[in-house]
């Protein structure tokens, strides 16, 4: 019987979405490759997929090299069919339009969109002859509109939502799901647990974090609906919005 | 133990969205509180829901009588708490603006918005005691924008929108998850099959006709999510859209 | 030479919106029916109008009651061919959803939604036979969102903005310009410095209230575009918004 | 009397909306920076403007050459302060995203959003210390939603209304009037009439085409608009859409 494949690409740390969301696919049967820019940590998250009984392949890869985003694709259809392909890359990257060096707003661009629009690339080119299989990416409250001091986040997000809505009008009709899930509150993952960790406990025991396992089964859940009721864009929040 | 109620307004013929929403509520365990305009229609389905070893109550409701909907929430928490709340009544009424009647356009919203309101506000006053349960609202393509030729429909559903988000802002960090499932086109439903069959089974044939199964799914997945990671708004779409 | 008259209901006191729309449409040679609620007011505004050289009649109107609208249309056209009609009927109207009066909630879109239906369909009727005239409608920020403490309102204004998009694509290649005026804030006119004058004096002085002669010159604006360069949509707020 | 200058980036034939922009803009007593990729076209505009008794000099100037934009600000500052800044470059690239080169891909960004980042970091360095002046950009239906066949170019577009967006909220409260002027459809210009003559010609005559004369005066508009009330997105369309 053939093994069906998930790419997940855009994973860090254990408590991370990525990581989160590789977990779950694991679970759920798929061969997960487990994509990210530092070996170590993909090492691990595909380590404890396989601890727990499942099938992964860690696989360093830099989201925003054309190269890499296509031996990613070959390779994971080497080992089985891409059913669910998943691209979670992009940090926020705040600061202000006058000061901003033009470096960095390519920079977000290049992670959220330019990343995000070669992975769709590829799926496509992959998944279209089987007509299946799932295409989704993360999105954030800034996918929605711009925000003072968040130009060149906002401006990359909005750049993804307005292609993943142009992927799933081109690709939806042929067999492919496209979704957009949009984040719209912070995440009680590593990231803040790291950076801002006694703001992270506090807005936790508040329920303002939104719960990373949570927000990783709405793209399983995207993925498993049958294709005469696919959903396009979900947002996810906490019950006590700051 | 308690056993939790369910209550769906809007519930017609057995392969309408309001029957297949009764029926998966009660597979989920719930007494169903089955409402509707037609007694011989709801008590069909609650009947369904029984012989499959479910339990549930038909109940005659007009949902734009306030004393109907304040009875409904009643006699359902009699029976035990309500923890779903699903207000699916409203038809499309279509029309130009200019030849159309006053009451024709006040009808359109007192099904789609006022016994929305009506819903919304009972719903408040059983469950913010308890910070818990779920109260989703039927959504359409004309919940999004106007359109022409439908300028009853288009304003009753974009007023129901917008009351949804009123009540999942005020509601949400008190701990009722308030959700807006936006059916973005035709329904492979009994409407369209008895009113237009060829239509229906030539649009079903092609995959432009939305599974209503499928559809009811989203509202049952909002109501199983965790507090700290709600979704308010879910699209669905057949994936070959007309 | 034929006159042109303008309607605009939802006229009150001198420094509202409704006053400086009709005192702008009487500067631009318009004849200018000026309809509110208060006789006192709209009939003092009519006189302003006049003292400066133009013309006008006063209107006493219920916005919500069918057959004064019908008579505002007819008797403006007996005068000359309505060329602009404007309305700008409709206030906030705060509160709860759990402990709202359905009378409230029904009250608020008689006056928002339900009035600018009747005003857009005698429009239709007596502006389609010459394919020419301007519609305009007043919205707010609730318009495009829901917001806590204010369900009534939004989902009034949300019913308006989707009743106008309506109108706009049905009535549009027909030579109806209907536009949308978003004001989204709070403006500097007679409301806040009657109920609240420190805090309108206050926020006044910060720039923090909407100009009202910039937001009728928008109205007046969108009447001047040709047919080939239409908007549909504008907002307003102030350079230092809250 | 200092002269005021305005920079009108994006020119390209006199029929084309940045001529149109720049003669407008000339009429109003600007001195022109009429900037474009080749120098008779710009040179041909200005001197047009000149020829109607305005001031005018042309620059050869690319969009995403981050040099090319400094000094144009630079250039224009030195004639005189800028209080009018018009990013009009980019072009719609279409292509379905299985068959599309990175390059290209990339290249439409840079055009249509990565450009605007320098136009309008280089307008806040320079008008911010004056806290006035206005910086408008160029929309598109694609800003707005993603579509088919055009993700390229609907990415980009989205990518700059966030931008855009962003850059409205953090310079507004510091004097500076940010505005998108969403032209939604096809233009009654140059490119049309070259590309496709006869289409063009039928399209026009059928009144489908929106009117570039139209298109421009509302970004006079928005410019004249008094600081506490403005407007930031203004959508244009022909009455007779398509």
């Amino acid at each position: 019987m053939t093994i069906k494949t998930a790419i997940i690409l855009g994973v860090g740390p254990h408590e991370g979405l990525g990581a989160v969301l590789s977990k779950q696919a694991g679970a759920k049967g798929f061969h997960v490759f487990v994509a990210g820019r530092t070996l170590a940590k993909v090492a691990s998250v595909a380590d404890a997929i396989k601890a727990d009984g499942g099938q992964a392949t860690p696989v360093q890869c830099d989201a925003t090299e054309e190269a890499d985003i296509i031996k990613l694709f070959a390779d994971a259809e080497a080992k089985g069919p891409v059913d669910l392909a998943i691209y979670n890359a992009g940090n926020n990257m705040p600061g202000g339009i006058e000061g901003m060096e033009a470096d960095y707003f390519e920079k977000c661009w290049r992670v959220c969109t330019f990343g995000a629009f070669l992975f769709a690339r590829e799926a496509a080119k992959h998944l279209l002859p089987r007509e299946a299989g799932s295409l989704i990416f993360t999105g954030a409250s800034s996918s929605m509109r711009g925000r003072a001091g968040f130009a060149a986040f906002s401006s990359a997000k909005g750049a993804l939502r307005n292609l993943a809505q142009s992927a799933a009008k081109e690709l939806g009709p042929k067999g492919i799901h496209v979704g957009h899930v949009v984040i719209d509150g912070g995440i009680e993952g590593e990231k803040l647990k790291t950076m801002v960790p006694d703001y992270a406990k506090a807005r936790a025991a508040e329920g303002r974090l939104i719960n990373i396992e949570g927000i990783a089964e709405i793209y399983l859940m995207l993925h498993g609906q049958r294709r005469a009721a696919w959903s396009f864009e979900v947002d996810v929040r906490t019950h006590n919005e700051p």
